[in-house]
């Protein structure tokens, strides 16, 4: 069993750490992270420039295999299972900050599992709500464990990986959800420069309703959500509706 | 009627302005789009640092108003529809190649559309199965043109954008599509740099079967492909299967 | 006779269109530019990873061939003077704002002329005492003309160029000078981002002494200055001083 | 006593480490270093964006507070000095390779003194004819804890730093020296990506005559080099040569 471990957060978070720590318990495991922080980069792939792949010695994960990439998570994930051999899992996490509801596509911790499934290896993306509290992250990691092993030996549907979503306090348990409606309604704060020119913040404030089944809602009530994401982003049910009639004439 | 007009080619690419000249047929038209090319940066909001959002005169928008920010497409259209005033549609492109089956996350021309779906606007993203011809750019921004104005007149479900293709031949007529399951398989190329240390290129070749009635299939075949694309990523038929059993068990 | 046109202000500078046009009447012109600015770059040479060195038929240049490379000043130099061949003459400007005394290592638009001078090419470095006025530059570039014809007849001894600064107002002559001891003063202003966090802007003060025979004096009393520059650091007097003595015991 | 370190490899070099310990013998250390490899960027200073400088607990430095700053080398000195308060002594490297010669303006290390110099504070470079060994680093501290002593007691001249390279063996013992006309002498290779686009590296071979008397003399037969670096750049011997003939006639 060979289990690829990405994050958005960069090599050297407790995040990271805790996660690959953990999941030796499930086989062999390499690190292979981006080098600086990388949180909002979305699915990213480079392909304009090469990339670095660097052996890692000083991050503190011991005899794992660590490497850090000049790049985003999902190039991580594309250097890790070419260089290193196709993985049978990709983890990626723990994410500092949840990732849930319609904010899922800007998150980098959620594109390195994206990338994992679809080179059609079972993967998983872990958040954790919480700030950069190294206990937590060592505690979340231990109920990381079942769900990688369940996945292990139960595989995922194609095109299909898993969203976890930890509380930030002890789990009451599980829950399998779906996406909510949540998101980060941004604003933007216009401010001057020391040389009087403009420049734009965009900071986000978490919106959207509470409703039960969703991920958005396990989690205010102290449940670890699981949400299975497809990678099937059709909209079938507008797609049946217009049909074949004859639409958009000039 | 406000249109905001992004892209990820970059502000002086050939494909935005033949899409903003073209719809200044529908209403008043603003760009706003990265002031680099940002090909693959996915649906990435800077949230870290602060953007610059600067006036261009040189870019040969003529009298539209023409605005790049030195970030990706979503960062585009959060400060566009901020600082210019929510728009009423907003639409991407046209892409140099094009965003189709399992890569759309990848692309930031459609980020951009799923920033404006996300903020409650009717949203269209456009790629064209070319290198950067001019001509081409404008004989596709004719057939943007009624697929905006059809968008702009009947509105879209909620979190849905529509992702349209056009072939690299004049187009034989329209097909409303499902997202196919091809995608970009991504190789790596070790090389070495001149002071012989290695250094990795990724590389795509474009994989996946030809489905009929997917993007694909329809752009192969010389039509313009219209997908609907829905930002709920659940997969709901897994999640039913699952069910409520404990499943995770440590 | 072949000269090569860069500067630090980026491709669509007005400043770089000015100096290449102008510059015609001496010989056979190329445009090397970076893609962006990259005002405040220093001295940087980009080895760690490759360059883009891409032909560009929208800046304006007209006939002249001109190529941006996503890179800084230096490196636009040494690619330009290797793809297109060694060049007689490298100039590097016009540049928004002054160059002068002790900031002089901080410009990007000067490095591009020390790094002429380093492989033995006669260099010269431009600066405008002005905001972005395209009037202004070419002005500027009708006076830049004399100077560059000079030095293509005089040459210039080994590891020396010239720094050149314009004023703000039609000059009234030529003034060969020294450096000042005029620097920006750096001012460090926090402030904090939308979540909370600090962050810092570096700012400059002008401040110095406007002793006679300066560039800032030339410049300040409306005559052009012409600064010879030498790359021979090292402080004589200071090494003859101290002599052999045995100074640094453990 | 204050002392302020840093350098340009990076907050997590062995080079800094190794520096910043050996110091404590003289003062009170401070770390303040770039978060990622800025090797190459010369006398860059960031005011176009801003800059973060965060406590960094897990590099290494034990009780020494360590400060990492996604900038520059120059902008570490310019925030360190500001926000921790003016140091007595600005040290920079342990840097891995030396920076001798003509290529001293490419060099983030030395920079990191220049700017040190420029807002009048003793200042010192040290690099090291070695690749990353740690032991090695550790042993060139040692050496660099007397030159600093010096410069602590005696002082350096305005606008002065001292620019130390170490050999690649155990030092035979220290030598005052002038800067060479060594340099790396810029080689372009062309390359292909996968998509068939040319893109550029560029390479460095070190060339220069070996004159007794001259840094790289020093280095090659096993001394310390130590020199004294103007920041007068100014060719005088040209300047006075000129004289105040009408040279540049329209």
């Amino acid at each position: 069993m060979h289990i690829l471990v990405s994050n958005d957060d960069g090599i050297f978070s407790p995040g990271i750490k805790a996660l690959a720590l953990a999941l030796r318990a499930l086989g062999e495991v390499s690190v292979v992270a981006p080098d600086v922080e990388q949180s909002g980069v979305g699915h990213s792939i480079t392909f304009r420039r090469p990339l670095r792949f660097k052996h890692t010695a000083s991050a503190g994960f011991g005899e794992i295999p660590a490497y850090r990439v000049d790049g985003t998570p999902a190039d991580c994930v594309v250097l890790g299972s070419q260089i290193l051999g196709r993985p049978d899992l990709v983890v990626s996490g723990i994410n500092i900050g949840v990732n849930m509801g319609l904010d899922l596509t800007h998150s980098g911790t959620v594109a390195a599992a994206i990338e994992g499934a679809s080179i059609g290896v079972p993967s998983i993306a872990f958040s954790l709500d919480a700030s950069s509290d190294e206990l937590q992250f060592e505690e979340a990691a231990k109920h990381a464990l079942p769900i990688a092993r369940w996945v292990l030996e139960h595989g995922l549907p194609p095109q299909t990986l898993l969203n976890v979503n930890f509380p930030n306090r002890p789990p009451q348990g599980v829950r399998l959800t779906r996406l909510s409606t949540r998101r980060y309604e941004d604003t933007v704060f216009e401010r001057e420069d020391p040389e009087g020119r403009p420049y734009y913040w965009v900071a986000g404030k978490p919106s959207g309703v509470l409703e039960e089944g969703t991920d958005f809602w396990a989690v205010s009530n102290g449940f670890i959500s699981v949400t299975p994401v497809s990678m099937d982003y059709t909209n079938h049910a507008l797609l049946e509706k217009l049909g074949d009639k004859p639409l958009f004439t000039g």
